[in-house]
């Protein structure tokens, strides 16, 4: 029963197989090499344009650097304020750009609407020099909440950035789940929708270690080369970051292994809400399952063995946990198996 | 003929099926996992010590948390004027520890002694506040000029370090080729010598990305994780490194391929000095060969199709090449094959 | 009319006469020469202590170096939303201490309470490496509000920041005013409370430039002269920084300017009370004063020649300000003449 | 007898009045008053164009924002070895753009030339991405050995930059000693010869606190307001550095103040000439004299009263020095009186 978080899974069969496939032979480091440029090739195919592709070593890297390409002195970044770039990522943001500070936008279920960050950036621009420079907005698919933006909210919301001369950042270290809940192509959720800078990553959804900044706008990503090296990001034998996006890509896998992870998701969610005791905390929209019950069955469903994560509410949900309630995450991956969803069910039930 | 560099290699068979063999089941993510425990077992049985072990996606990051591990206001770090940590890392050791500068150290074929050493600390510390502090020595092992420093000449300089207070870091981006070159043992290379953190290189010598910090006072280590972190350097699936080192270090495999590396380096060499027109700069110790020929005869080496790398003569070997000479590296690897060295040999033969 | 800052104001005439008392002569540079160690002696008497005394060239500077002599890797500073630290500095504490995070507390009146603190910070410790490490407390005296906090309330803060390990920053650039308006010593309000640095601002009460930061554990301190070097804010004539303090303390100089300040913003506030249409946004405790009227009052007000400026309502106060209506602010420094304060009594009844 | 060094001096009894004459009424913060504007007009006369003039409160942090304002990531800055941007400033320039280098330039007497400028940027350039861009060129003026570059070895050095697309910076704390020894106008000295940005200082030659950075290239400024303020260089007073810059201008005020200390520099040159036992290290151009003699001599002098520096003999001069020998420098300044440099003179005879 492991629905503690999509990063303790392993690495898809194919993907591994892959990395064994490309092992012999030689090719140029740092990302030079004849492998390197297909994978290229594929993403401005998937992605139906011709970005800038630079591999990073992990989902923090790729927000991180992603941020540094907007970067203007005393640059103020605006996020959701529960969101991983703003909370998570023990200021790798704030290091990678020093200086730089990220502002909090409310909103319920993870995510902002155009009308608050309107309010936000105003707010900062109206502080004059000292209170700095908007620099950029970063939303995140899936949210920290597990909801996703459709295109048009994110429209709604680069709109009202782009109006104000500010890049877009989409964090998508759930990318691939957030795409196949929406049923959208990737053009539709980025750059169609007014995203300029896109961390994409498949390290969740089945790699080992395959994270990618997607930078639309070449002219953005003129010194990413210094950035990325300066920053301990160039991976000298980058081919391999390569031949995994090779196997995630081939005959739409990475698609179907995000359909599972969410089918697995809402599986959990029907056994949660079906479990005496237990309630969903909202909706999710793809592969994580946030609940609520009282502390002693959270505590009895650890007991027996399930593998979760205790959650904070976010502020703007903290009523919704009653006195001696808790919060928890469940988060369905790839290599989720439907006899480990069913066993859950049976110990939800057999607590309540 | 494949020399110019050993991250043109890819990862030995062994390496790559361990990350297959380990690429199901579920394990606790950010290292915590039983793999990443016997493997830092294994690092500490190989020391014959008790380190802190902490991987990193890159020999830059490596280099970079490694020195902002000994972080003072105002640092002064003293390393080779030609040292990889110095002036080519595209600025990361200075990134990563902002206000930090590296003090070059003068010395032939790659290293400094304790006199030269001496003299440069007592400059900077001759020059009170304005001049900044003292703050660690980095040596690299396998140097620039690929030779390598005994344990007697490492602890020689770890003693003047020391005396100033200052730690000593080792550049073991090829530790291994080192090692095997002197026949010593790991902790006779380093900490027996006095060295107080080791970056340690696997990728080099037949990993995909495997290279970790391994810091011996582990009062030094106290906020790793957060420095990791807030780099994006902390791999979420670590356990795969973790399958890396471990095949890398079963059955003594990361000294054998090291063995080979430096036995290819060695038959280069002996390729470049029968070779007419051809001669080595100075005598290779490990798998890094310098040469220097006329400039007609190494671009007729690179159009007959063999693959190596200009180099820029270090400032105390400049006098060696003459007017219309040139200086030129081959790098083998654990990858390098015997005919392949043959054929270098052949083609060597043909230029004179 | 001028009430637009006390930064607006210019030097006492003692001051200035006292810069002009030292020009001449010889003395040796950068806080070494004798006047320096007089004030800084004088600093020792006036806080009943022996504290470590560092001059700087802005309240900004001051701010964001007592912050950096707090670092740790990750670091999380909880600080009140409206802090001119969190908000108004343009990111220098985050420049200054690179992956420095600012987390907002909220409260009423520019202050926090001991309770809310203690949620932020459980809130970010619970949240593991990803969420960094709490690294200090911060509070501003007087508030962003203009309101103080008595030393009981300090102490409560400092019981919760302690009970952390964390350290107590105040942000005092106008600590002389706060300090008159509670009728308390130096010590009382600041290490007897347990704060543990202090941003001690001179210039908005009189001096020219004359910014100090004041540690009372010299641990802390040991690396400031390269922090401050390092950061440009070592001054090399920092004599002249010692005569505007020299002249500051002389003939408790300080607090007869700061008591004038604040007796004017008590008849600025009594002003605004009688004046129809206007209303105290909230009771001033110094020299802050925040009013509240109708667009077309404030409107009419500027166009009569009174400086003062527009304020952002801050966040816990927004529901005071009406449909049509404006929040602003008033200060009064050392220099304001009562006849200025009497000029804005009439413009303001006028409008009416 | 005061020759440690020039901001030993204090502040010229006309400047110190100017404060004074300044200190009453109200103005706005920031440097936004009209008395502002004014000397901003006095730098455009002065300079015959219309630069962007921006305080700030050390020759430090004037290095090291001039520097910051030329910055690309991974950036390389070319100054002579000796330079104070290099040496001096405990890591300011690498702390204000974290991550930068400055490569030493070598030459003679504290100044490079052209070629030797080539080569070291040729270098880099070569070196490709782990050697990071080139970012600018420095020269110190006058040097750190007390010399002058002329406009024309300004103008070939500004020509090899500029070839490369690197901006010029001046690192003018020595500004107007420079200039009075050449015999030109600052626009001869600075953009008329290719310089793009300089680092004024008038603090040694008579102010209080006056240093100033001087950018021809508007475009180049755009974030100077931010850049100042996060990092804590924003004088809320700037009126009062105004005041200092007002009075030192006035009647070539600063240029008879720099032709005082030249001469006494002169001076004291010929006391050293003349002295038994002493020689001059090389013949000064303006305020600053190194001389070396026997260690005894030395101690000698210091035992009477004489205060100077001992100075680190510059590598490329180390050989001036014999074995019981010292190398020190007298600074004469705007306040040294020619009774002073008598008594040396005396006392240098007495010794021999």
């Amino acid at each position: 029963m492991q629905f503690a978080s999509d990063n303790w899974a392993g690495a898809h069969p194919e993907i591994a197989a892959n990395i064994a496939r490309h092992a012999g032979g030689f090719a140029p480091a740092n990302g030079d090499g004849p492998l390197d440029a297909d994978v290229a090739d594929t993403f401005g195919a998937l992605f139906e344009t011709d970005p800038s592709v630079h591999y990073v070593g992990t989902g923090t890297a790729g927000n991180a650097l992603a941020l540094s390409a907007t970067s203007v002195p005393g640059g103020v970044v605006f996020a959701h304020s529960e969101a991983h770039v703003r909370v998570d990522e023990c200021g790798a943001p704030e290091f990678y750009t020093p200086g730089l500070k990220i502002e909090a936008v409310d909103g319920p279920l993870g995510r902002f609407d155009p009308e608050a960050l309107e309010r936000r950036i105003a707010h900062v621009a109206a502080g004059g020099l000292n209170a700095g420079q908007p620099q950029a907005v970063s939303v995140s698919q899936l949210t920290e909440a597990g909801t996703v933006y459709t295109p048009g909210q994110i429209a709604a919301i680069a709109k009202v950035a782009h109006a104000h001369g500010l890049p877009v950042h989409m964090d998508g270290s759930r990318f691939a789940n957030a795409l196949v809940a929406l049923g959208c192509s990737p053009a539709e959720m980025t750059w169609k929708a007014g995203v300029d800078l896109v961390s994409f990553g498949a390290t969740k959804n089945g790699c080992f270690c395959a994270e990618a900044l997607v930078i639309f706008d070449s002219a953005r990503a003129r010194h990413m080369d210094q950035l990325r090296k300066r920053s301990g990001q160039l991976f000298s034998k980058a081919r391999f970051v390569s031949a995994q996006f090779e196997a995630y890509f081939a005959e739409d896998r990475w698609l179907d292994l995000a359909r599972h992870a969410n089918r697995m998701g809402a599986a959990v969610a029907r056994a949660v809400e079906e479990a005496p005791g237990f309630r969903l905390a909202w909706r999710p929209d793809a592969n994580e399952v946030f609940a609520i019950a009282p502390t002693r069955a959270v505590e009895a469903l650890a007991d027996n063995g399930a593998r979760f994560s205790p959650w904070q509410p976010p502020r703007a949900e903290a009523g919704l946990v009653g006195a001696d309630e808790r919060m928890i995450r469940f988060v369905a991956s790839f290599a989720t198996a439907p006899a480990d969803v069913e066993a859950l069910a049976e110990a939800l039930k057999a607590i309540g």
